[in-house]
């Protein structure tokens, strides 16, 4: 259940957003150091060098490993489906919740694949977060106490975290996100989500439009975006990615709607995403462009838009992989291989 | 070893060639049906769903399932390193080998972390194969030998394959066979890869240049082109990835040198490679180019440009985790989750 109150007001919420441990270079300089000297010529590795220097770098150790991965889902519901914008009713949020706990969801199957921890957090799914259509998602009590709900759920020991989401009518609540942070038209940010016919993708940019409307001259500062056009589970997944930062746990994003709450972070302090990776791209056509927002490249791109952090999920291997290859293999000299000539 | 006789001609080799076992319809079918009624949108897990289908399809079992994977490295030596064409020594390649052996490289790492069996093939390494812009790379007797002793090397009890490479000089060798099969100038297939200069990305296409040269009029016959333009290793993985599917195999095929042996049997016989995957987008530029004469679209594109069947291996997992997926999820009806609207 989430909490209720919190003691932090959004000037102690910017304060923590804004002021975040930095790179270790040491580490960083160690990864890039060693791997120069594997035996393989250099960059054949590609992203997964790239890899490995970042793990080093925000776990702040050498050689970086991944031993205990994360999934955590954060799952909200939302006023907006009112609206019209989702292929499912809005009680399959917590029908799938209750799949996620019975193990039946995808999610559930790609952690046991890959030996990941996987928790979900319910965010008082009973209140649909206000039709943004009409008013705020979230008073600022309310959207200051669930980011602090987000931070709370990054327990120690996990190595690598991965942030993902569950929310009937929450591809809306992205978009609406998105466009109050980055501008251009609704219809820009938004796409068939779970699986919307066109008239379902025009109902979801109107939608985005009279929220936009709604809140015109009120957008300037992204906590207020996130309050007014966000949900619970966005800002509980922004909570979690900046713990991480300071837990110096690096994290992987998965898809649209994990993308936008990260990207409000991105607003407040353009270096706050740096421990991040984007996971994959999804196939709902506005995560291109939020991606672009936000400067990250995805390491994959297999078509999914399913959330439930399974495109984060799927990540942590090549992730974990990549820690393996860059700790395990061997160097020119030990095996005695030619170097070039 | 590398066997030095075969009993068989390429006319038999041909007919092996071409005819192969088809797909099972009815696994196939089976795995449709399944994948629609799982908790999830439809089309929501991208290829993920596709993989799953095509391990049904060419396994002949529904459900698919990867529990001992194997990756094969095929290496060989080329007469064509005298031609300046690579970055490093030819001796790399038994250096490369012995790395292998006692688990230094790449692939083992990657083997590793993902629990896949690996086996490396040397193929007469004391006995370069011809250079190419002087005269045929092997007589048909090694060609055909060589194909043999790739088709053996599909042991028993595996249930998915990966394909993969280990010798200096064959980025030019794969360049030479693929000009051959396709067409195109030369400098349109060689690239610098293990990472020579503008310099001697010239001499590789000078090499493939004259090799062509030296076989036009002998090149109608796909089998003739990796006889003449080829390598050892090259023969070895196309005997491979037909013997895996006749023993219901499916394979993944690793970067720019897998690509060209694979690209061989395409040439002979369009539907060929059906029981294969692509599994990455090599940075080696003709590697795109290459996919799209074979009509494969690669799973992932992580710039890696390192052979030894590591972006093959990296993908396992990725296939794996499909059929977990497949096989584990909840459908609507078990889980109690609504459908769509």
């Amino acid at each position: 259940m989430q909490k209720n109150t919190t003691g932090l007001p959004f000037d102690d919420i910017r304060n923590l957003f804004t002021q975040l441990p930095g790179p270790d270079l040491a580490s960083a300089e160690a990864a890039r150091a060693r791997d120069a000297d594997l035996t393989k010529p250099s960059g054949s590795l590609g992203r997964l060098e790239e890899i490995a220097v970042w793990l080093s770098t925000w776990q702040g150790q050498h050689p970086p490993k991944v031993a205990r991965p994360m999934v955590t889902v954060f799952a909200g519901n939302h006023g907006v489906t009112a609206q019209g914008v989702s292929a499912y009713p809005p009680e399959v949020t917590q029908q799938m919740v209750a799949n996620f706990g019975t193990g039946g969801a995808a999610v559930n199957q790609i952690c046991l694949a890959n030996d990941i921890g996987l928790k979900v957090f319910e965010l008082a799914l009973e209140i649909p977060t206000g039709d943004i259509t009409v008013e705020p998602a979230m008073d600022e009590q309310t959207c200051a106490a669930t980011i602090a709900y987000g931070m709370e759920a990054v327990a120690g020991g996990t190595d690598l975290l991965c942030i993902g989401e569950m929310g009937i009518g929450n591809t809306t609540i992205a978009a609406a996100v998105a466009c109050g942070l980055f501008g251009g038209a609704p219809a820009d940010w938004v796409g068939p989500g779970t699986g919307v016919d066109a008239e379902g993708v025009k109902r979801k940019a109107d939608a985005v439009r009279r929220a936009l409307d709604l809140n015109r001259g009120n957008l300037d500062d992204p906590l207020e975006v996130l309050r007014r056009l966000g949900g619970r589970e966005l800002a509980a997944m922004a909570g979690a990615i900046i713990a991480a930062r300071s837990q110096r746990v690096p994290v992987l994003i998965d898809g649209f709607v994990a993308t936008a709450a990260a990207a409000v972070l991105h607003a407040l302090e353009d270096t706050a995403l740096d421990h991040c990776l984007a996971a994959h791209r999804s196939a709902e056509p506005a995560h291109t462009r939020l991606l672009e927002c936000i400067g990250k490249q995805p390491l994959f791109d297999l078509g999914m838009r399913l959330g439930e952090g399974s495109g984060a999920a799927l990540a942590v291997n090549l992730v974990r992989t990549a820690a393996q290859i860059h700790a395990g293999m061997a160097t020119f000299s030990e095996a005695g291989v030619s170097t070039k000539s």
